[in-house]
């Protein structure tokens, strides 16, 4: 017997009966009389696949509204560094708990993360049963012990929630991370099969910097020192030229694009245009509360396709579809996650939307309504390796 | 005795009674044994002023995700001009009911619209308590005796809802208005004591047909025809040189500054700072769901101040209470509604938001957490002129 039945939900525009078998779609098609252990009733809701946010720093929730407002240097010298030096680990638990019920209730099930006291937010993940890849940070100002601790972590770790979670190898960015560390970072990931993340061209003074410094401009700088390839998931790449889009693509690397978090510091605005005639794979990202503030996916989706059209004078730029995918397929696919689809087969993580809402009425498309009209607050349920996570609004154990 | 007693709500930082006789707070720091009829438990909840949209086209609800991703020339000519010709006002009417409950819903208290049918859209206002300017749309397409009958209306109409709804005059734009007829619209208005409502420089095509044709751009345009002054509320006004911007405020010309729908089509960015330094008055509209796609003023915010700094390449440009400001206090302002503060004497307009979202913690700054970070389902109560439109985001005659 399967275990989930969802009833009469929207599925690509006309009512199914979705099964679910452990932790994946069995079918999507399924008769009328199909029976499970439990059953969802979908009458008066779509379902999507939820979202994958590529690129945050979850504990950071704690300084949501605690700097805005002011240039990046200011904000990071003056406020966010000083506030985070008195974090201890039950701060980085509180802030783990925030974001991740934030998360869920907007509709998101995955997160790739890179922040510090890992163990706190990982325990949280397990506890409300999202996925996540958790990056283990690298910055040149840790002492080389702590280095070593962290590879010995990267190497010896096992995951405690049996398949939601990986580690990735995440040195901060180049201005924070040598040329040596940033090599010994991209052998441990690759010797480990990991992910590497990595902060990229955020800011022209980034760019500034490392022409001054190296000669040349952060994607290059990178690709000379071999660090680039298909396991680099590269966070905001705000300021690339053709060419740098063009190696990245080459590369394999994804981008983890991030909107508000760059309009709302100035930072500038990814060249998605480019970046898809390129071919490099786009996927999306909230960045963390300080600098967004929020953690929100559907809100982040139509920043992306408002400003990509803005930006490239071309209206027809990111239709919503294309938000969407970036914001749920692409972001599973970067992370060899068989999900962001909903289709017999593949690990059954969903969301049930409520269509009775006037942000969805009418409902002449609603993937559009989804995109440009609707609130997060519609996800009424969320469904993660077939486990259901939130249903009404409601987290099973509050 | 009061009517309304709203208990220990949170109001500039700290817990607060407010009280409310007739359509005016009496006080906003009463006693904790005040007493009223009507008791409001404001407990984790905080009071603001609530929206005040100044440009939009409510009954284009119905038109939300028909046509989108598209230029605007194709969108208009190819999608919404030949549905807007088979909608009867049985249409106009189901359209502007989404549309205010959409914005009630949202916290919006006062909407000033543009559309054709507009007994039907007064009739909701009405009925739902809301307050609204509706405008008498003006085209040249328009036949000599359509006008005289508009231009009747207007001196003739008188308000069902006792003093919540004025009609404005719209001529809709330079491009579809004539100049004699945009004469006639201006003395009317200034005749008449209304508000002149038209779209202004909202594409480059505009201004580019404005200077063949007129030999100048639009701004000037109108000003040589005699028609800026402080009753004209000007939407879009994207495409403004510095000049321009002064004219405008030197008239006293109230812009309503519409950012996703101006991204949304691919119109350009409103020069936000420049406006601002001119010492233009910039109120805040969502333009037609049919281009947004949604009504909600938190999220456009957001966007007008995420797009202000970036655009300005200053994250210091319309901070977090600025973008509240032109959301709220501005355009009622604007529109002679003496509202936009939560202050006794100040006419009734409120709104409460709960304060247990995640999105809403930490509260290290409640006006950052709500232009940034919430979503507009947080409002749990909406009250208009002294009456409760919404408690508990139920209407009451639900």
């Amino acid at each position: 017997m399967d275990d989930i039945l969802i009833k009469n939900v929207l599925l690509f525009g006309k009512k199914a009966n979705v099964l679910i078998k452990g932790n994946r779609f069995s079918s999507v098609d399924a008769p009328a009389d199909a029976q499970a252990r439990q059953v969802i009733d979908g009458e008066g809701m779509a379902i999507l696949p939820p979202f994958y946010n590529t690129h945050t720093h979850a504990a950071m929730s704690l300084l949501r509204g605690y700097a805005d407002d002011m240039p990046l240097q200011k904000w990071l010298t003056e406020y966010i560094w000083p506030f985070e030096e008195k974090m201890t680990a039950a701060d980085i638990r509180e802030g783990s708990r925030i974001a991740v019920r934030e998360m869920i209730k907007s509709g998101t099930v995955f997160f790739s993360d890179m922040y510090f006291d890992i163990e706190e937010t990982i325990d949280l993940v397990n506890e409300y049963g999202m996925r996540a890849a958790i990056g283990v940070t690298f910055m040149e100002s840790h002492s080389k012990s702590q280095q070593d601790d962290k590879l010995d972590l990267l190497k010896h770790w096992t995951d405690p929630t049996g398949g939601r979670v990986t580690l990735t190898v995440a040195p901060h960015a180049i201005y924070t991370v040598g040329p040596d560390l940033l090599k010994r970072c991209s052998r441990t990931a690759r010797d480990l099969g990991l992910k590497l993340h990595i902060h990229i061209s955020e800011t022209r003074k980034e760019v500034d910097d490392c022409l001054r410094e190296h000669g040349t401009t952060p994607v290059r700088y990178l690709d000379q020192l071999g660090v680039l390839g298909p396991e680099v998931v590269a966070a905001h790449v705000v300021h690339a030229d053709t060419e740098e889009l063009a190696l990245l693509a080459k590369r394999g690397v994804t981008i983890a694009h991030c909107p508000c978090s760059n309009l709302k510091l100035s930072s500038g605005i990814f060249p998605y245009k480019q970046a898809k005639e390129a071919g490099c794979r786009v996927t999306l990202g909230t960045d963390g509360d300080s600098s967004n503030n929020n953690l929100d996916m559907r809100e982040e989706m139509k920043f992306a396709a408002l400003i990509a059209k803005c930006s490239s004078g071309d209206p027809e730029t990111m239709p919503a579809h294309e938000a969407l995918e970036i914001a749920t397929r692409n972001g599973a696919e970067a992370f060899g996650i068989d999900a962001g689809d909903i289709a017999a087969g593949k690990l059954a993580d969903a969301i049930l939307i409520r269509l009775d809402d006037e942000r969805m009425q009418p409902l002449h498309h609603l993937v559009s309504n989804w995109v440009y009209a609707a609130g997060s607050d519609i996800v009424d349920t969320v469904i993660c390796d077939g486990r259901i996570l939130m249903q009404h609004r409601q987290f099973p154990n509050d």
